[in-house]
This record gives structure tokens, sequence and C-alpha cells, in this order.
């Protein structure tokens, strides 16, 4: 059971929850993960973020007008202080714009091809193999006892959708984070179909918003949350809160050799205390990736 | 297999398509059901009409100044001309404000409480036994064929939530139905809570928003959508635009009988023609209740 977790506080307190899963309830079994460094490695910059810069560049390639929108210009220069002057929303904003009125099929098979044909930037292995050894045993682990697994991330729903089934085995309704909006249109011959409509986007969700999203997206209280950055705070706490036995896991970025030393915080979020401090504070199972990990990511 | 659905067309195209999804890539085995009239009875009225009424009776006999309340003195005295002027936007706000504040876990235990404790006004039988058995058959034939069984409901989706996994085995992050809004609090010692806000629940789940709401929570086409009223309809045109095999399920309430002749509207829709019509003339599998069914509840 969980190879790549080496023996330890952390493992301990993973392999004593697992044991003690069989007391609950099935239809209490829910386990919800953050995706952005907790799930796939999120540096040097959001995966997300990558993948729209480039489909800003190619965009820009086709119709070279678009990149004179100072959002697009600042992303494309890299100018850090136009990018601060604007916010992360202004800017996220404009480049889900990237795709207004296209089909969800359409996004979905870019983000596809997107993965297929990227390497990490400094690792240089394709993106679909920065995702994180250890958690996928756990997620293992937690469906050989009838956990229904799902993903609550700050990142575009439809952007890990895209992939989840195939990085994580989670089905595309099990994945709750950051929505656009669609509107219905009808064909010349009247069937109906659906485009994206950027505007929405601006309810991003972390922090509280991860814990209401839960309860309207999956309609039951988690008792396994795990996360790694102070926008997955409070759905940690909520996971923790539960009667009977839970598990909230924090996931320390300490590993500066294998992976990356930081401390996380979700995109717009500025944090009273290191998550990390918080996580301590509140009992939780703080993972250090340096630690804990025999392996970071898969053979 | 389908044991109470009698021979003849819609049998035969139900079967037909059984057949033909094992062609259909598995990932594309997402199949839709309204409830309201689709897996439930929905007359002499809504079931989840009933539940708010008796709960607001027994709000009103512990608290009797809520009793003037316009819109509930309307109600409780099936004044049916200030019902009509009020709008059942209104008066459907009003109903779910009985649980403004109250926690998830409250709302869906009363209820639980109420489907164990109340008997259909018409037949006697307890509410949890006025399914349709040849639906629940399908259900169980699509599950064999690795279908995924969703229910989009205009309905509570918290209301459908506390009973779907026990009535049709569907978990509750499967039921996309009209949504309240929540928010979250912290108790003295800073456990997070969630508490239902009413307000948003003026959006319902009708029409071409579930066709939206379907993208939005669930992330992909529907290739089966079943239905029966005018709210169902743009669902059941976005199943039968798929690519490949589709099926579209009407049910026609024509069984005075057994069940009840009615032509079904969606809550506050007017639809040009009826919904029967529209189906046969887009060549939807309309599903006679007197004819093509044998029985129509479990034993």
């Amino acid at each position: 059971m969980l190879p790549s977790w080496r023996p330890g506080s952390s493992r301990e307190s993973v392999v004593r929850f697992l044991e003690s899963s069989t007391e609950i309830p099935p239809e209490q079994r829910l386990a919800v993960f953050d995706n952005d460094g907790t799930l796939w490695c999120e540096k040097p910059e959001f995966t997300q973020m990558l993948f729209y810069l480039d489909q800003l560049r190619a965009a820009v390639s086709e119709q070279p007008d678009l990149g004179s929108r100072a959002e697009y210009a600042a992303l494309l220069e890299g100018d850090r202080s136009a990018i601060a002057t604007m916010g992360l929303e202004r800017l996220a904003l404009a480049l889900v714009e990237l795709f207004e009125g296209r089909e969800p099929a359409f996004f979905e098979q870019r983000v596809r091809e997107w993965f297929e044909s990227t390497v990490h930037p400094d690792r240089r292995t394709p993106y679909e193999h920065m995702v994180y050894q250890p958690m996928l045993e756990l997620i293992d682990e937690l469906r050989s006892r009838d956990f229904t697994v799902c993903i609550v991330t700050g990142g575009g729903t439809e952007f890990v959708r895209a992939v989840s089934q195939d990085l994580y085995g989670v089905a595309p309704e099990r994945v709750v984070g950051t929505l656009v909006g669609y509107e219905m249109r009808r064909r010349d011959a009247g069937e109906p179909y659906l485009v994206r409509v950027a505007t929405t986007v601006l309810d991003a969700n972390e922090g509280a918003a991860k814990v209401s999203n839960i309860q309207t997206a999956l309609g039951r209280r988690p008792i396994v949350a795990g996360g790694n950055s102070a926008g997955d705070r409070e759905m940690l706490e909520y996971a923790a809160a539960a009667d009977g036995p839970s598990l909230a896991l924090l996931i320390d970025h300490d590993d500066a050799e294998r992976e990356y030393a930081y401390e996380s915080k979700a995109g717009t979020f500025e944090a009273a205390e290191p998550i990390t401090d918080t996580g301590r504070r509140l009992g939780w199972t703080v993972v250090s990736m340096a630690d804990d990990w025999s392996r970071v990511y898969p053979e």
C-alpha cells in the first residue's frame, strides 16, 4: 500500500485514516482534492496559464490585431508592471475570451492537443507526466474503499475536465472548478448547441467558494480534503470538521531538488500566515514532499 | 430485459438503442432524465410542493405570525386567484425561504422524514413507491452498459438529492436541478459550516437552462435524454442532435386509469404546441404510459 510514501508520521496518519474508513457509512465517503500543486505540478507557472499563453500566441499569429489589446500585449511581453496593475482577474478574463462563442468540444479538443504536444519547461517531460505519483496511489486506495473521488480546483472546470479521466480516472461531473457560462443557440435546422460565454469566470473557485461549490455541485460534505494553498484552507477545515474520521492533507512544497520549494498561495489570495503553519496549528496532515515521498512523479 | 415494457414500437426503439450503444465510446455514455413526471409521479401536485406545504403548515403551527405573510396565506387557503396573481416564482421563493439559514443536513433530514411518513393523496401508498417501474428497468439496462445516469430536474437539487440514491441509485453529484445558494459561516471555535440562502432559486432549471446546466454540472453532452414536459424539450433535442446513436424519450401521460391523463407543462412554461406533438414531429420515442407499459409502479 502507498509504495511511494516513506514511513513516517504523514504516511501513518494516512494509513490510520484509510483503516478507520471502513467504519464510515459509504454515502459519506467523499474525497476532494485541489489540483494545481496538489495533484499536478503548478510551477514555474500554472499549467492553465501556459496553455492560454500558447493559445494567445497562436491566435495573434493568425490575427495580429489581437496583440494590441492591452491585456494580451502585457502577457505576450511579460510586462510584470502592467500585469500587476491589471490584476489576475482581468487577465484571466481576457484569456478566457479567446474562446468566446466556441463550442465546449472545441475547447476540450484544444486542451487535449496541448497536453499531447507540450513538455514541462523545466523537466522537459510531457505535461501528462507532471502528476504526483503518491497522490495517484492515495486516490487508488480511497477508490478501493468505495470513496467517490472529486477534484475541487481554482482552475477552469473545463480545462481540468478535458484530462481528468485520463490523468486521474475522475469523470467530468466530479470536477468542480471555476466556471465559464454557456448560452444555448440553434443551428439553421433547429438543433440546439452550446457556446462559451466568458463573463462568469470571475467567480473564482477559491477559499470559502470551494466549500459552497462542493455543496452545490457534489451535494455532500467531504471527509477527505487535500490541498496545498491558502485557497484550500476553508475546504480542508470543512472536511476536518466532519463528525467521525476525516483527513485534511496539505502538501508542503519543500523539495527544490525534485520539484520546487515555495510557499503556496492561491491565485489572488493573501493569507495572514503561511498555509503550512495554519495546517500544523489546526492538526492537519502536512506532507513534506522532500521527506514523505520517495518518488514524486510516475516512472 | 425491460419486463414492464409491452412489445411495440417504443420498446423496439429503446432496445435498438441499447443494442447499438456498444458502438458508442464509453466516455460518451451519459443519460439524463427529468424527474417530475418522468421518473416519479407529479400529480395531483408536484411532490416538492406537497413537501413544502407540509413544512409551511408545521412552521405556522409553531409560529402563527408566519401565516399572515401574503404568499403563505394564499398557499394555505388554496386561494387560486391570489396564487395566479403572485406567480409560481414568488411563491416558490417564499417556500424555500422557510429553510433560510438552515444547514444542508437539516433540510435533507426533513425531506427524508417526509418521504418516510407521507402517502400519495390519491393512491395512498408511500411516496417512495411513486416511481415508474419501467424507467427503473431502463436505468438498470443503461447502467449495465456502463452509462452514467444523471437526473436533470426543474425541482430543487437538494430535494431530489435527499432521496435519489435510495430511489434510483443516483449519487448526489449526478443530480442537476434548481439550486439554492449557500453561504459559509464559522462557529465560535472556527469550524466552517454552510447555510442555505434562498435567493438564487429563481434561476429555474427548465428549458434551455437544462442544456447549459448539463454542460456546467456534468461536462458532457448526453446521448440519452428522457422527459415529459415542455421544460424538457431543449434537453431532448440536445441529446437527439448528438453524432451517432441517441435516444430522446418522451413520456405521454395518457393513462387516466393507472396514473393521470394530462398534457405536460413545466412549471412556468407555455409551449406553442403539446410536447407530445413536438416529440412526434421531431422523431423522438414517445412512450404511451397506457399502451407501452404493462406496469406503472413497482410491486
